[in-house]
């Protein structure tokens, strides 16, 4: 168990940026939420898996929608309490500790502000071990925890409710409310006993996020010694490799939302070529291809740095002319099995390119 | 009180389809389930608002989305008894009396299913006193009971709700969750006290529709009297006036599923004349015109009828050929006051024709 405060934030928002892969909402809007709940509140107990009870109640949280809205529709910071509340109402149980559903952006500063609101303390650990867009593609749904009821509130206070055997299902109708929602809203569900959670997660991401952070802070002497630095320390994590996968000029930016996602294509022409990266993004990063040549692909992360300061920039902050790094890291073995690949491999994405982790 | 046996659901039916105004669903599909649950649970006790004690706890009932749809995706029958238990879990009342919360197709029979498999008298009242396509369009909510929380189910056992404090909103979500649901649900919503039930709601229209049932099948003889006979029972009723508006041959049909409802315009020939009457359809039939003129319009109900038969014909039911008559009947006075005009006059339909009550 370790304190977070407001003096943690910075670094886990700068860290979350990487772990978003482009996605998982603005960081800095979490950051703000997650300091206004910590000073109104008091610090937050940060404890491992290990740490928790077998018959611990476990809820997971973020926000759903499109990054690109976050910019205009900004969480009130109370809408995962709403969820929460409607939650515990309707299951009639009482949670005993909050845990992000994802790693990255905005969903790693989310559940630090309902840890601070209600008390409870937060599992470093998630289920995603970066952000992905969609709702079924959990670690948590892998290994079998069911991913409804699923209790959703807005920043007007409209509550929903969704339950459904399927964790695709539940995605499909989450979204929909989502949509009607404004394309943004915030959601609790994954409900998870402490054995479980220790079995099914991802662990130590939000520790992780801060270490990324820091690791960027430490390092601010010149470009290369920041990326380096970042490569150097993925290599000691569970992630366990990272690589520079190529650096250009942000040309050209196609994006619009829909289905209540942000999609798009981003193309990065390299400073001495004319044949560009292009990414291609479901809120998220998901692929990166040269030519016919397919770089990266999820689950790897594929992350656009800015080349200067190595921060990670989201999709929706991508501008024509920006000089970036496109870095990629390896998912842990929790995410490569498989039953993982099954649920956010390539396939799932609709996409044809065979999983190669990067490095091996 | 009186009993709804099986025997009654005919003329039920057949009622059901005037009052929805080419919506509401599609009746026969409502009669043969309503038949099976009272072949299996009984008859139902049909109790008039003057019977309802002040404390009852009402819940309204029936299902949503477009009737095209229905059609192809049947109801399993058991969706409104999932929707209310669901609903009775989460706000820990015990319901004692359904009311439809329209009346006509489909959604005049749902509710005896309901009454039938939960052994609770059904309330001989609606808050449409028709049917309409939009969850807001109550005289419920004209009188200030609110629309939600809104329990849904679909026929796979699939759960939805949505508490928020507009009915409109309550409606857009509720709708965004039906799409998703595949484009039908059924749903119960609108609670109220016994009290309030008799304040808001349209008086006797099971009872409406069974009398309109039997008036046609006694009227059997030829088709001139059949039609006159419907249009002098509903002088006799607190609708007060029918008058037949045009007669002619379906000569085109636009129709098309958009955001979860079927919408589209008939055109109907006159057999004497090259102006068609056109029949603008958002679910039910909204507003009837022949060139500039204007000769019914929501919320007065607007029926095509089998020229032969005089049997309503639902809007996803018209074919190219049929003969038909249009027949127009007033809305009585608690559906035609400022504040229903609100909800569900022609400005609430987007429509610029003006609302003047028929035969005034």
């Amino acid at each position: 168990m370790r304190w977070l405060e407001v003096g943690d934030l910075e670094d886990i928002a700068v860290g979350a940026a990487v772990l978003g892969t482009g996605g998982g909402g603005d960081p800095y809007i979490g950051k703000l939420l997650a300091r206004g709940a910590i000073e109104a509140h008091g610090a937050v107990r940060l404890i491992s898996l290990d740490e928790l009870a077998d018959d611990e109640e476990v809820i997971t949280c973020g926000a759903m929608g499109a990054p690109t809205i976050v910019l205009e529709k900004v969480p009130s910071g109370d809408e995962m309490l709403m969820a929460l509340r409607h939650y515990e109402a309707i299951s009639g149980k009482a949670v005993t500790a909050i845990m992000p559903f994802e790693a990255g952006g905005l969903n790693s500063c989310l559940p630090i502000v309902l840890a601070a609101q209600t008390g409870l303390p937060l599992v470093d650990a998630d289920g995603m071990g970066r952000a992905f867009p969609q709702l079924e593609m959990e670690t948590f749904n892998v290994y079998g925890v069911p991913a409804a009821p699923v209790a959703m509130a807005d920043e007007k206070g409209n509550l929903a409710l969704v339950e459904t055997d399927s964790a695709a299902k539940a995605e499909f109708m989450a979204r929909g409310i989502c949509i009607r929602m404004g394309g943004q809203a915030s959601l609790v569900n994954y409900a998870m006993d402490g054995a479980t959670a220790r079995r099914v997660s991802v662990p130590a991401t939000v520790s992780l996020a801060q270490d990324i952070g820091r690791v960027l802070r430490q390092a601010r002497v010149d470009k290369t010694a920041r990326l380096n630095a970042l490569i150097d320390f993925f290599g000691t994590t569970h992630y366990g490799h990272a690589e520079l996968l190529g650096s250009g000029k942000v040309s050209d930016i196609e994006r619009k939302v829909e289905n209540g996602w942000s999609v798009g294509i981003v193309s990065i022409l390299p400073f001495d070529s004319d044949v560009p990266y292009r990414i291609r993004i479901q809120n998220e990063n998901l692929v990166v291809e040269r030519g016919a040549t397919v770089l990266a692909v999820v689950p790897d992360l594929i992350c656009v740095l800015d080349i200067d300061t190595a921060e990670a920039i989201p999709t929706e902050r991508l501008r024509y002319g920006q000089r970036v790094d496109i870095l990629g890291i390896r998912v842990p073995p929790i995410m490569r099995t498989p039953g993982a690949l099954m649920v956010f491999g390539p396939r799932a994405f609709g996409l044809t390119a065979e999983y190669v982790p990067l490095g091996i």
